[in-house]
């Protein structure tokens, strides 16, 4: 996508052909600076502080730190080295994992001499496979958008509303959720994207508000809160969200406050859209509620904020009266119930087993009945 | 209500005799200060600079302001001069135009050396009428939660949500959607409250959380975000939430984010009660979402956020990204079917015409059929 007018991806190739330079997303919104990765070590780092971010994204830049590691010493004790460091960094994503075990499948079979720019082929190939899974996603999903404008009176945007970041700066490109907007914006269909600033973490008031603003898709920021409101008042055509898990039968786990948008969407006709590649679904279950455990994260994400203070510095404020307890629940389930249509890069279907099942019967068979 | 142990209401007079003490709520909740307001211009200035807040308390303070002005000039035209004051320094509140025409009724066919001690005597009438309202409400509402304690295992708290803050600061004493908890906590059934924290002004996390604390009830602050999932885990027994505006046929207006919480309970089988003292009902409308005009507020109040920073000064940090617009609805409408009951200072009916038709019949007639 673009910043500025000019287009980038979250990870790329140095100009010195070797080097891996990200954004860091911890200096996001307040500041655009993109660092070099010059190591294993230095990747790890950018994985475990959060300087890269999104699951894919994630995935991508341990890919490449296997890479370096083999450009620094290509043994087989490197490599082992590389694989251990990039894996501990955040024990819970999945696609880390998936993008180590990989790189170690492509690599280890080759000759030392070999392994450089074996690894460098096969990162720099997660990559533009994860491009392609999202791009595919937004083809799917752009007609949902094109149809709307074309009930709406001409120039009327249709009003898209998001929850937390599912977007470009969490894939490689493109994003999951903001693909079809950004497809659809791209191809001249007016749109409008309410931002959902998403607590406690505030992803959309700071990433989705920051890279829909750098491309140049309207947008305005609103709090948790009003999404509902604003769909009782007819200001909302389409919500369109990401997932972090889906069972077999469409159930959807996605960022805490989804589901109360569900609601609403529901409450009000509003189409309620999941957008996901299909290695989020888990086909093992059936039953989100029963069967996704959810994360309790840490209670100071509640408690302070961080934001741009007055001398221009990211600095942390208490927002919760002292001595108080929280509670901080990272994720919620959305029943397929409450969910229009689950947008994947083989095309729309109904949340639900029959329609996951009719797009991906290679994968649903064997799936928990 | 009690803050370390200690009663205080949130307007008294003075050990002095005539000048009026009020909580500094701007402080709170990192500051538990004082302030004694001593002229008519002080209490102006401590409305309209939210020292005080809340619509009874607004009104409370209103009417000690003409005390305090009658003390220093008890002529016409100074009663004028302090009316006019007052009275332009939050324009919408209800509760502050009723106070000061009532304090003009006691005041004005008095001659001016009885008018001080009339207007004392009615200010403090005012806050005693307060405290009853909000007390009765308390008492009806505590049923509430004490059928819902005796089907619980014994010492298992009763869970209840509430949004904003309804509380014992927005009033004299007591509260609305808080006065059934603090009456139930004072009578030894065991509770628990989840606190909203009510993006974007933080009520809940900073003054509901707050006052709670204070007084010794267990309370644990949510985004948000939260409280749909809780409610899915079975961890919400009840909500309570106050209103700003009740129709003749039982919607309500309150604080942004209150719809989302009704579906939620809708959803999953919790009971969803608003409590009210009957002022608040406009008995001149039916249709909340058709004739309730929602402020929009400030967009500061998203893009920033005031809390204690590490150098121990409350500071604004920004929040959402630079460039991007925000949105700032203040209130939203829950629809009377989403309501299980009212809880008024005459006792808890269905939130419908006929519900509120049979609790006053002396103010439903002539209602908007």
């Amino acid at each position: 996508m673009k910043i500025n007018g000019q287009h980038y991806r979250t990870i790329w190739l140095a100009q010195d052909g070797w080097r891996v330079v990200v954004i860091d997303q911890t200096r996001l919104p307040f500041r655009f600076e993109t660092v070099a990765l010059g190591s294993s070590e230095q990747a790890a780092d950018a994985i475990r502080n959060m300087v890269v971010r999104g699951a894919p994204l994630i995935g991508a830049t341990a890919a490449y730190g296997v890479a370096l590691a083999m450009r620094a010493d290509a043994s087989d004790t490197a490599l082992d080295a590389a694989l251990a460091l990039l894996g501990a960094t955040r024990p819970t994503a999945v696609n880390l994992r998936w993008a180590l075990a990989r790189m170690r499948r492509v690599v280890t079979p080759l000759a030392p001499a070999a392994r450089v720019e074996a690894a460098y082929g096969e990162a720099a190939a997660i990559c533009d496979e994860d491009v392609a899974l999202c791009r595919a996603i937004g083809g799917h999903g752009l007609p949902l958008v094109r149809e709307i404008a074309a009930r709406k009176p001409a120039g009327q945007p249709v009003n898209i509303l998001t929850h937390c970041n599912a977007g470009w700066i969490a894939t490689v490109d493109w994003g999951t959720a903001l693909a079809p907007i950004y497809l659809a914006h791209d191809a001249g269909i007016p749109v409008h994207v309410w931002v959902d600033e998403t607590r406690p973490r505030n992803q959309g008031a700071a990433l989705t508000a920051y890279e829909l603003g750098a491309h140049g898709v309207p947008h305005t920021v609103i709090t948790d809160n009003a999404g509902g409101h604003l769909m009782q008042r007819g200001q909302v055509d389409l919500v369109i969200v990401g997932t972090d898990r889906t069972t077999a039968a469409g159930d959807v786990a996605n960022k805490i406050g989804t589901y109360l948008k569900a609601l609403a969407a529901h409450d009000n006709g509003v189409p309620f859209y999941v957008a996901l590649p299909s290695p989020t679904i888990d086909w093992s279950i059936r039953d989100g509620l029963r069967d996704i455990p959810i994360e309790e994260r840490a209670g100071r994400e509640v408690t302070h904020l961080a934001g741009l203070a007055e001398d221009g510095e990211v600095r942390a404020v208490r927002v919760v009266a002292p001595g108080s307890a929280v509670a901080n629940p990272a994720f919620d389930v959305t029943p397929a119930r409450l969910v229009t249509g689950l947008i994947t890069e083989r095309g729309v279907c109904a949340a639900s087993s029959e329609g996951l099942a009719g797009l991906f019967p290679d994968l649903a068979c064997g799936a928990a009945a």
